[in-house]
């Protein structure tokens, strides 16, 4: 178990005044994850919750899907930041993606938003479950209040999952915001979980077409942004039946797909 | 060229009332990278200044770093988003990263400093320059007014070149903050005006260890951050002799690394 924070000197700078102290960052580290031998990627990540990263980074390559898909992770002891996991038998392992030589027609966004319409095990559009606003208004607070590193370092992005009634069901932090999303899915992943019908994903920034497509792998209805989508991350969500919401901020947001299960008078 | 920002309709929740109507968006697509008929890499960026995302990301692999370094780039009529890179005879392309096997011991942070110091071409350190504080100072308000699409969008990340007198440079946005500073180093590229001595790169949110990576790669001496710095972010910058500036705000700042460069009284 890594460190989430670290200590490195720092002059502050105020006013012309120098003033040397401590200051406390948020830890940065290579990880190498392995299936068996082979080196399926090398991400920068903040430790801790390492098995739950590498789950979760694992369902939205479209991997795993249930917790009897992965039949065992190893952290390293004699490599450092390396885990070692071991899928069951009927698991096909992750593909290489780096480096294909194609003869394609090219890419679009309408592209990628189709490829992960193909490669959904559940589709978001299913959930019929109904959110209250007032639920969604809530949540960036609570997640905020849920972060232990965040007021530290203020270099931690969060993402947050919640039940449809607004109860925190799980938080993870990290530098990245895409691993701190892999983080709860993995948690819930290895609780069998999935998938998480009926619950709302909150994260801390943007909502990024990567973050929309985390969340429709692992059946999450509802995601909510604290900041801007990007504009495949809205087409995605339309296209897999998902509620995107953004700019959730004193006591307004915008809704930009699935409306439909948000209560309205 | 591509759009850099899209309107989509949204629903504007306020205190229970819903007002429909269309919200302007930061563009996100995908963009293939290929050397010859080989695919090198797809990223998610937002369209606009492609090829200098693209000669910005060769900087940062050590593929390239003069502007004869590359032959061509052509942007394919007839396949959408792609972009094929004819590289110089005397250019080695770059390799594949992804799904290496190794019989490696680990990873950890310090073999990733150790790792870009060796791929320097140009040391940050060796570059005396003299920055005021004051010009460190000024950089965010200045980055921000360059901005064009930020204001409409909320959702793009900005990368400002800056002279030590901090006179604007050149300022890119898009959806990804590394795409924003490989587009600003790639424009840098083109011009062959690498290494960037004796200029500042400020960037509008976070400094990652990726980020300031980028910035070593181009000889660039100082990384300012509107927000926090990583603790590898700051390791490197010690490594590299690079100064490293976070949390520069309201007429004050953190300094992280390679405070000598700063004017003091």
């Amino acid at each position: 178990m890594g460190r989430v924070t670290a200590r490195r000197p720092v002059v502050r700078l105020v006013d012309g005044r120098a003033i040397e102290r401590p200051d406390t960052l948020a830890v940065e580290e290579p990880l190498q994850i392995r299936v068996g031998p082979v080196v399926v990627t090398t991400t920068m990540r903040t430790p801790g919750d390492d098995f739950d990263l590498i789950a979760g980074w694992l369902v939205a390559e479209g991997v795993v899907s249930a917790a009897a898909d992965v039949v065992a992770m190893r952290m390293c002891v004699d490599e450092l930041n390396t885990v070692e996991v071991t899928l069951a038998e009927h698991v096909a392992p992750p593909r290489p993606r780096a480096f294909a030589t194609t003869g394609a027609c090219g890419v679009c966004g309408s592209d990628s938003v189709v490829e992960v319409g193909g490669a959904l095990r559940w589709r978001p559009g299913d959930d019929r479950v109904s959110i209250e606003p007032a639920v969604v208004s809530s949540m960036p607070d609570r997640l905020r209040s849920a972060q232990k590193a965040f007021d530290s370092t203020g270099g931690l992005h969060a993402a947050g999952l919640f039940t449809a009634a607004g109860e925190v069901v799980c938080v993870r932090e990290d530098v990245g915001r895409h691993n701190a999303v892999d983080k709860v899915v993995g948690a819930a992943l290895r609780k069998d979980a999935l998938p998480l019908r009926g619950h709302i994903l909150q994260v801390s920034g943007r909502a990024s077409f990567e973050l929309a497509q985390k969340a429709a792998m692992a059946g999450i209805p509802v995601l909510s942004a604290i900041s801007a989508p990007s504009s495949l991350a809205v087409d995605l969500a339309r296209e897999c039946g998902m509620t995107l919401v953004g700019f959730v901020r004193d006591g307004s947001m915008n809704v930009y797909a699935g409306i439909s299960r948000l209560t309205l008078d």
